[in-house]
């Protein structure tokens, strides 16, 4: 079955509508039609006729007179909404507008581009724009593109999107200068119709793309932008984003507490880390991080072997490594003694490994040395540094020979290896034909960007093996609110969350019935709807040991509180056993806009408050990603037992912490957040000690 | 006064030692020197005389009948040490010597390299290596280095010193293609003599060098490094450095408590930030930070303006600026006013300016854009975005119009200007030709490494603002050894650090008299140097109300610890005030191998032992010092005030600090570590609770 844009990004013909020689837009998107050999059919539409650039002009699309696959519009504004029943009475259901002046141009500008999407709606035209530069099929060599497209083309493994049509022009004239080729480069612009999350739909789909690379300012359909995602994780298809916004002031409407923890960006973040999508910080480690997993794939188990004649460059690629979180597994034993008898001179081997200048007499030793490292199962992935050269200064048998023996023996290593220069360096015609001719899988951005590139793709592949996301299981809504504290502990300890037990006594003698089932002194808590600050009006009793003190701190608290608030209506008082020692967790749900329900979890106090030391997923989580997220917090050192407190169980934890995300779920839509702070955790017995619950019908004065 | 290595990196005549066709070494050398333009004489020694190269050769160097400033030594390793005294014997005073096979080559190469220094000195001949590849002086067009230098030779600001001769050969190749011209470039290998201090000394009087790069695997004379560093700082000649060792175990052998909490590699980051230093993390930094500052010079107040024609590189450009701590300060009133008059279409502009892709159409404009924010006193510094040619692909006159016009705007303005490239791209042949026309201080390194540049290059600025680091003040060491903690607490007393009251009571009488003293309860501690844990034998009462559960508690104590412990020594019973609340702090000072003493300052309790949160710095320290130490605590909101706790006076934390600082340093060498856990900081009062200092005759197992 074909993919809805099929026809539009896989043209077998195209028609350049509004075409004229004496535009730059014509002149420029027909120079790369030539340049690529684009084997469709072009027809070229001008009102006038005539001939343009040498090819005859029909006077309008329905004049072609066979249908065009995709359309280029280049008319005047002001006929623009015309063109479309002359594409739809010329069969063409798909087109491209690059013209400003809509949606990113203010109220008169939306109310433009709401007419122009109902016109192609209107004449059934699929929309690609406006406000882009369109999008180039390398593979098929189909360019609707306005600026000149660099060549020469290279063959090419990795799609590149982009909201934005300069910063895909500049990221496939940088992947140019790599070396790499494309698949496809789309800029999507306004998405007053397509968007990103559709390319990526399409390009997941095609066989020649292996991996994703977008740039991202806004995401308009965050469903189908994860749905895509997941299937692409579904073939293990990476996504390698740069999504901007980390400078964007975060702070969102109070959402009870959560919301000053997590901003925006941090929830983008855990949708990255949900649907398996690799965030990265610059357009250059866009492309080779994406080039990177096209070449080698997800990486199996154990990590990467590092090999250079450099030992400044072993022990630079040795410190990026712990601090890109790469694996650099050691040598096995055999490994080492291999190398040894390879090397006498070698001290002891190790990785990343320093075969010394003696390459440099021996380029095959080079070779020799990889193959070395590629029978060691330790090891998933291989990176060897060796410059490719580029000009008349490091044109050199010697560096040739390495390039071949370098290149010989990672092509016929059981594993994935790339060869990365010392440091970022010239991709020239030259490098391009020695790269041919050894078949080396070179990368000129250096080691430090090649091992930023693996830590990403390590990270990515530990992922998938970890086993996908859990899909959001459909989960009723209980159609309830609980508001007060009591209420919602009530409501969570129902869903399956240990919660400290607490039993609603209204006598002393009742109260002193309850404290005596309880294996520790008592806690007294008034219960009011009407008296939100309790300890204020002596509603607050602790530490009652024995049934003496509980009925006197009964009918001392009643008196008292009667006296402070002779209006309030009281529930009676509430019955719990004291805690103290432990470790306080946090954990907080909130609801994004545009991703949903998120959970939050931290270590609790001041902890919070302070650090804001919270790890964050999208909901509902399971217990693995739970373990993650404690992993994750600064203060894990305090849930292994500190200072003679029992390690927390985290297993427990984890099972807690799930069935308050799936609570929350179950709460539905209007719920904003859920708060449980603290989470009382003293070994094995987890208990959630306070609870608030914000709802959307609540204002925030009134919170 | 010349500098002592003046003859040596500045020869005004070579001598080629052991010169002869066959070697890789001589002709590598020799094309170099001619490659370069070498002015001065070169001479070729060769035992067997003939001629070299088409050079006469003279069969020894006191043959050569005159004085050669400079050797390049490539006789055989037998026959090396002979060769000195025939340098003496021709007056030659500075020798370089690639061979490896000394000191970084086990045992029997340390004991060469001993034998080689010791002849050298001997016969009064200084050193470059063994184990390098040699020095280019490209101002004065000296090379010694033995594989081809890459041309053309730029102009240059900057000098590189590295201890891996291959890595400074590739800094010097990518600097190339970045456009960027070299002073100098050492390799000081093995040191053996000559070391990279010596040449960064060197260099701080170089007027040429207006920034010094420096690769560091390991620094012999840390004291003298300090020092040349200190010297380069007053001349505002920045130091970056790249120093391997982030991923080496840093534990050191258990220093007390602060050993487990500062590697070795915080103690150098300390070191950095004392004297001036700005480390970098990639050899591709450390050639542009260098870069930057030098065309920059030290950035004034104010921050960092950005203008680019995307609108995507500006948002990617507030991001990045966020990360890498640039300041990006809003625009005044004026710009935003004279920028709307200019561009009515813009929204309301704001840093990073969005030019729009108006400027292709006019690219004057790019050029008034700039003058207005040049205009505006906010900015210390500007940023253009705008790619500058490199081949056919584009080539056009629209680039080159508006490199020219920002080029223009930028060399008017009354701040330093830089043009970055929109992502990382090639310099060629004909970008060179495009900078010299428009003399275009640019850098085609692409906005993400341009972003992180400035931020360092505003760290650096900043820090000089702030003045030079306090110069160690001569402390007389006071030859004392304080062990126990009333010791020591009372050691510190007597230096003017706050610490908690203290009062030894040898009767019950005596107690309650100190106690009733006390604007607090009283806390009770046995003191004897026999107990060091004072809870387990009833040693400590806490919380004492009153003359009468002062005088119980000292009885019972006495009784309690007589009996637990019938042969210890008593001295007494010692009374303060108990404190409760407040914010806990952690000091601790430890003595680094290298730089020496250090200070780290954190949050107490389990703050600092679980978090690892602290600030560390070289001592002496003083009060702005400790301010931002506290700045850069995680937790540091704690200290502001929390949860009704008062805010902390950092300005009486400040001076407890600077005195326990240099209290440390009175203390002498032999203090391995002196940890103050906790001070108390209620408000203004701070007191120090706990002490406990380390000296190195107790061994680890003592302790």
């Amino acid at each position: 079955m074909s993919h809805s844009l099929d026809s539009f990004l896989r043209p077998r013909s195209l028609a350049l509508i509004g075409a004229t020689e004496r535009s730059v837009w014509t002149r420029a998107a027909y120079a790369n039609i030539q340049a690529l050999g684009y084997t469709g059919k072009v027809h070229m539409v001008n009102r006038r006729g005539g001939t343009v650039l040498g090819r005859p002009a029909a006077t309008s699309a329905s004049q072609i007179g066979e249908r065009a696959d995709t359309a280029l519009l280049m008319v005047p504004s002001d006929v623009l909404l015309e063109t479309f029943p002359d594409l739809k009475a010329a069969g063409i259901k798909n087109a491209v507008l690059l013209s400003s002046g809509y949606a990113e141009a203010g109220a008169q500008g939306k109310q433009r581009q709401a007419e122009l999407v109902a016109t192609a709606r209107e004449n059934e035209v699929r929309l690609l724009g406006p406000n882009c530069l369109g999008f180039v099929n390398f593979v098929e060599k189909a360019p609707v593109w306005t600026v000149p497209v660099r060549g020469p083309i290279l063959p090419g493994k990795i799609a590149l999107v982009s909201q934005s049509g300069a910063l895909a022009g500049q990221m496939s004239f940088f992947a140019q200068w790599q070396g790499i080729g494309l698949t496809y480069m789309v800029s999507t612009g306004n998405e007053a119709d397509i968007d990103i999350a559709q390319v990526i739909d399409f390009l997941v789909d095609d066989p020649q793309t292996r991996a994703i690379g977008v740039f991202i300012e806004t995401i308009r359909n965050p469903a189908f932008f994860a749905a895509a995602a997941t299937r692409a994780l579904a073939v293990r298809k990476p996504i390698v984003v740069l999504k901007i916004g980390a400078s964007e002031v975060t702070a969102k409407a109070a959402q009870a507490h959560t919301g000053s923890l997590v901003g925006d960006d941090r929830v983008f973040d855990a949708a990255c880390q949900r649907y398996g999508m690799i965030r990265v910080q610059s357009l250059e480690q866009l492309v080779l991080t994406c080039e990177l997993l096209a070449r080698t794939g997800p990486l199996g188990k154990g990590g990467l072997g590092v090999i250079s004649m450099s030992g400044g460059m072993c022990e630079i690629g040795a410190d990026r490594s712990v601090i890109e979180n790469v694996p650099l597994p050691a040598l096995s034993e055999e490994t080492v003694a291999t190398l040894k008898a390879m090397m006498p001179d070698f001290g002891t081997p190790h990785n990343p490994l320093d075969t010394t200048g003696a390459v440099m007499l021996k380029p095959e030793l080079f070779g020799a040395v990889i193959d070395a490292m590629a029978a060691d199962s330790n090891f998933s992935a291989l990176l060897a540094i060796a410059d490719v050269p580029s000009d008349q200064y490091d044109n050199n048998p010697l560096s040739i020979s390495m390039a071949e023996h370098v290149a010989a023996a990672l092509n016929r290593a059981p594993v994935p290896g790339i060869v990365s220069s010392h440091l970022a360096r010239p991709f020239t015609a030259l490098t391009q034909t020695l790269v041919e001719n050894s078949s080396i899988s070179y990368l000129p951005c250096g080691i430090h960007a090649a091992v930023a590139a693996f830590g990403r793709a390590f990270h990515w592949s530990r992922g998938i093996e970890r086993g996908l996301a859990p899909a959001a299981p459909h989960r009723p809504i209980d159609g309830v609110k609980p508001r007060s504290e009591r209420e919602v502990l009530g409501y969570l300890s129902g869903k399956g969350v240990p919660v400290i037990p607490m039993r609603l006594a209204q006598s002393a003698a009742e109260a002193a019935e309850f404290a005596a089932s309880l294996d520790a002194p008592a806690v007294l808590k008034i219960a009011s709807p009407d008296i939100p600050h309790k300890t204020e009006v002596g509603g607050v009793a602790l530490n009652l040991a024995g049934q003496e003190q509980v009925v006197s701190a009964y009918e001392t608290m009643m008196a008292k509180v009667r006296q402070a608030k002779p209006q309030a209506h009281l529930d009676g008082i509430v019955v719990s056993p004291m805690r103290a020692g432990g470790v306080e967790l946090f954990v907080g749900t909130m609801r994004d806009p545009q991703w949903g329900p998120s959970i939050a979890v931290g270590l609790g106090g001041i902890w919070v408050e302070a650090l804001k030391d919270t790890s964050l997923r999208l909901l509902p989580v399971n217990e693995a990603d739970v373990f993650e997220m404690l992993g994750e917090l600064r203060g894990a050192k305090l849930l292994d037992g500190f200072r003679g407190a029992p390690a927390v169980d985290r297993l427990a934890v984890a099972k807690a912490v799930v069935s308050i995300g799936n609570a929350a779920l179950c709460l539905g839509p209007e719920l904003v957040s859920l708060e449980i702070n603290p989470i009382l955790v003293q070994g094995a017995r987890v208990e959630c000690l306070d609870a608030l619950a914000v709802w959307d019908d609540v204002t925030a004065a009134e919170r």
